[in-house]
């Protein structure tokens, strides 16, 4: 039975809900995390991660270590790129900002390519940027948190691969690794980088990336010592590789609970197809954003090719805020998020909807939460302009 | 009833043994990380943390990341010394050569004072060496994992505000928190790191720190900009203060239920005063010196000053390696580790009596092991020698 009985609904851009064979997994008792028991488990996590990025070079390098999806912009910055090397952020919201400033600490030229609020920049304009200049990476967020604007990674990677090869495609995945389709190796990218807590379906605390042969190779090439000592490549792939062949190895200590649940997890993600999973995320996404029109509201995101499959970005009503909206939401049982994109963050509000939540219809969140939501705007004294 | 029936029991240097209630909140739903639930409960767990360090300083600063005490390390060295400063980093193992790493990264010089195995550098030669060079920063490693050898702190600290007062005195406190004396403010040390895995008794994923308002104006006078991002205390400082003004705010995701796990085992550390606390694990591990005396086995750590009170390392008995001795040891129903140190790890292993197996004596752990290891030497035909 159920321990989360009561408690409320979690549909924010991550963390989302758990299953609770992941949390179960969360109390295991301790165990040595250089013991085979762990050992065995953290090597499957690694397989399986492999299998979610659909990437199977060899070559390749999938990473798990204690921390946040952030850390895995310092792995990019400081193993990746060489202080006084140009890279590319392609700007879609908060996120790119925060993901230059990182590339900055290492002393890369980090060069945003910026776009109105609600959309990403053009193709053509990314190619005419690639033209331009020799960039060492390029960074795409795939789904920006802070404003549900998606990006068209395979289009950018097929642009970079035959006007820039030699420039890495580097994804910021936080948002979009388990509900959004990626396709590592056939889309040519070099690293994803994602977190545990959200469409993953793990709670916060993990780190996940995913690195190409051609990353690894970057890194392992590279001149400058690497930037970051917690975050050094030279430190970690051997120790991933020995987790991946079953055998012990350390550098700093993982966490044992947290790696269980991110395998529970993904193994519940493997028992439909990634196909499905894709799908239907694609399909509790257009009932939401249908029902949100209905409801008169607008979405941060301009248009149907804007707009992520796994959260929401929707504008407050006239005269409605935060501060009004998401406690009424809360008290029928739903926990929504504001906004956080600086220059409009008062304005609206997130909607989270990845996971089990999406994949598990039985449990009723999505029309919960929609239904809420209809009462709270009322509450909240909204009524739908006349069209 | 505890669900932790059967498994065998972790008597590492950390990760330790975890209270059933502690595990029941890694459990804990998903919750959003701004929320007021999750905001009151970081908030006082950073409390919990100025109690725990008995520091009282309204300038210093608790902060607790997403990562592993490896982490504190890149805190200090990119926030603490600057690019081309001296450091002093006093050797009792592996984890000095490692912090040492660490600062080099960062472009800071790390001398190691060495002693051999078993010891720390002589009082007097920490003072001497304080007086050859300004060094910005000494690092002291409480209790090394690797050798079990404890530090003098209060002592080190005290030659340091006497002979290099600008010297900032640095704790790497990862084996220590919990189950030795550290008195922050008294003894006027600057900063201690450590993990959440070991005398603190929560699951492996955090990074625990304690910063004196001193180091605190260290990072903010700093002239180079901090050199992590993910470490960045410039950008983790204003977080920590608005979670412990119980404010929500972000800038990386943490982990609800690590965070929940480390304030329920801080809340249980609490129901008897520290004093005791301490007193307790100075009386196990004398118990457990004395049987490992009794069986005929040496330890690394020379004399009783240099031994620490929440692990021991022991030398093998000629003839008997750890691949002989652990299996055998799991077999009973125990876990120890093998050795760490590189010059000799393959004499030694090594025995953690922290945390709940040592302040709950009716688990029955200390016992249990001490007989299991007295059977397993027999299997292994281990002989004490005659006197």
């Amino acid at each position: 039975m159920s321990t989360q009985a009561g408690h409320p609904t979690i549909l924010i851009p991550g963390p989302v809900e758990f299953d609770d064979a992941v949390l179960q997994a969360m109390a295991h008792p301790s165990e040595s995390h250089v013991g085979a028991p762990f050992v065995n488990v953290f090597g499957e996590t690694l397989s399986l991660l492999r299998q979610l990025f659909i990437a199977s070079d060899p070559a390749s390098q999938p990473l798990v270590l204690s921390g946040s999806g952030t850390l895995g912009w310092d792995v990019v910055a400081s193993n990746l790129a060489e202080p006084g090397d140009d890279v590319l952020v392609l700007h879609t919201g908060y996120f790119a900002d925060s993901f230059a400033d990182c590339f900055k600490t290492y002393g890369v030229n980090a060069f945003q390519l910026k776009a109105p609020i609600g959309s990403g920049p053009s193709l053509s304009k990314i190619e005419e940027e690639l033209r331009s200049k020799k960039y060492r990476i390029i960074t795409i967020t795939h789904t920006d948190t802070s404003t549900g604007v998606l990006s068209d990674i395979k289009a950018v990677s097929e642009i970079v691969h035959r006007v820039s090869p030699d420039t890495l495609v580097v994804v910021d995945g936080v948002c979009s690794v388990g509900c959004e389709e990626i396709q590592f190796d056939a889309w040519g990218i070099d690293v994803v980088l994602t977190a545990s807590q959200k469409a993953i379906g793990a709670p916060a605390g993990l780190c996940i990336m995913m690195l190409s042969g051609r990353a690894v190779k970057t890194s392992e090439a590279r001149k400058a010592p690497p930037g970051s000592y917690f975050a050094s490549l030279k430190n970690w792939l051997p120790i991933m590789r020995n987790y991946e062949a079953k055998k012990p190895s350390y550098f700093a200590t993982p966490s044992p609970q947290l790696v269980r649940a991110l395998h529970t997890s993904l193994q519940q993600i493997f028992r439909a197809p990634l196909s499905v999973r894709f799908e239907t995320h694609k399909a509790v996404s257009r009932k939401v954003k249908s029902a949100i029109e209905s409801l008169g509201l607008r979405q941060l995101a301009n248009t149907p090719a804007d707009q992520a499959n796994g959260m929401t970005a929707i504008y407050l009503p006239e005269g409605i805020t935060s501060p009004d909206l998401l406690p009424k939401l809360l008290a029928k049982g739903v926990v929504m998020a504001g906004g956080l994109h600086r220059e409009i963050a008062a304005k609206y509000f997130r909607f989270g909807h990845m996971g089990v939540s999406v994949m598990n219809e039985g449990l009723g969140h999505i029309d919960k939460a929609l239904a809420a939501l209809k009462e709270a705007l009322a509450e909240a004294g909204y009524q739908k302009a006349q069209a």
